[in-house]
């Protein structure tokens, strides 16, 4: 296991942590400031600055990215539905331009969340088989852009309105039949926030292996949790063994980056500065 | 599958639906004058009035249980050990002395949370392997009493503060280790709630069979769930297919009451006619 007391080379920043403090020119101002050499832009982040201006930023910074957020929010009835797949392209296409090793995928709930203006659905048996059809068009793309695909099971309190992919298993069972071969091009994303509480985490992350190991998120599960989205912890805050966790992925032969993505109206209302100290810092006693 | 259109035969309240509206006697009262059959109370409503007059209430309504609320919170540090053992047993004899059908068991979350006082931790698997050893130690209690245990796994979102026993799978597969004869007296408490997101839910069920499947619950999922607690929804309000849940348990031969167990501010906060009115409505429709 890498030890990160000394240094923080293996930290990347999820851009949403700081995303309230400033914008994406802002935001790689910071790192650069702080050392940090790598982020994870959301698309939002980059279209508000544009694809052509935030891609001379990271480069002008000379940061690597350790993810694109993110594509996914594959349910949607049929009225809605190419318009999920043109989104999703885009997303391919402006991963290509940024050099993101992988988009990360939010699989999407039930309809009506998952695309706003779908026709309502309870089925998410039904759901969970349009995410399989979904990536399947999706990972065709993808490979004509050499752009991994990283599927991130989502914890269950968001089953129906974000990702109705709730496990790492499931996630895994997606990889395996849409991409047998382990071509490299499908595996997952891992946030200890979304899967520290699974029995069967361990012999999944195994299962898994280096070839499908494409992300390693970090955050913490605070109690109490007072707001099901926006109350994420900074690491060491809350009740996750982290280590415990990024044990088991560096045992797979994972080398990337420790990614920091935290939801919190709490860090969102303090300095970035002051967040990003507090980053490094845990990033090098507790991660 | 039952029909529940034409009356609320097979409807129990779990008391906790309306615990701020008035004490377990007025409860009573309300369930007889709703024409409700069953309920399942809890231990400090019964406590509140004190064993003899609860016992002596409910039997004079003519009102049977669907279980008992609850055992559990097994995980603790060593000091803490025996306080939680000493509190299973007495939970057995107050089922016993009520007339309980099944002890409805919360396993406990991290020893900090489970037992109050305990040493924190941050190791899930050993509580996980905690919960195994005291709950076969209840059992011994519990045979000897004619007392069946009913594990209810908990929403993942509970895994650090009450239950680290998360999933359908999980809960069988400590029954199958601790009660490999399928006595009859180890199984499982269902509340649509915790295992409606399970993508492993329906073949879950069906391993569980008649004999595991002790009880039956169903509220709703809301989106938005403003409380990780108390937020529920009654039931059609959200969006759990409750009826296919339902579907497949009695597929397995189940034949008990649907229980009602709703935390919600918000119906917390209505007169307990309008919600057991409520209650029975949805029974009806949705249920």
């Amino acid at each position: 296991m890498r030890d990160f007391s000394q240094d923080h080379r293996w930290l990347s920043l999820n851009t949403a942590t700081v995303r309230r403090q400033g914008d994406l020119a802002a935001i790689v101002e910071a790192c650069a400031r702080h050392g940090i050499r790598a982020i994870d832009p959301w698309r939002d982040q980059v279209a508000a600055i544009g694809l052509d201006r935030a891609g001379r930023a990271i480069r002008d910074a000379g940061l690597e990215l350790s993810g694109y957020c993110r594509g996914g929010m594959f349910v949607s009835d049929a009225a809605h539905r190419s318009d999920a797949l043109d989104d999703n392209r885009r997303a391919v296409d402006e991963a290509k331009a940024l050099g993101a090793p992988c988009i990360v995928l939010v699989a999407g709930g039930l309809p009506q969340y998952s695309r706003p203006g779908s026709a309502p659905s309870k089925d998410i048996a039904q759901a969970r088989a349009q995410i399989d059809d979904a990536i399947a068009g999706m990972l065709d793309y993808a490979r004509q852009a050499g752009l991994p695909l990283a599927i991130e099971p989502l914890h269950p309190a968001y089953a129906a309105d974000r990702a109705c992919v709730n496990t790492t298993k499931q996630a895994l069972d997606i990889c395996d039949r849409l991409d047998p071969a382990r071509s490299g091009m499908l595996g997952v994303a891992l946030d200890v926030y979304h899967i520290w509480w699974d029995p069967e985490l361990m012999p999944q992350i195994a299962r898994a292996g280096k070839d499908r190991l494409l992300a390693f998120h970090v955050c913490d599960w605070l109690v109490p949790t007072k707001d099901i989205l926006n109350d994420r912890g900074m690491m060491g805050d809350g009740v996750i063994d982290i280590r415990s966790v990024r044990a088991a992925v560096e045992a797979q032969g994972f080398a990337g980056y420790s990614e920091i993505e935290i939801f919190s109206d709490d860090w969102w209302g303090k300095p970035i500065d002051e967040v990003l100290r507090t980053c490094i810092e845990r990033h090098r006693t507790v991660v």
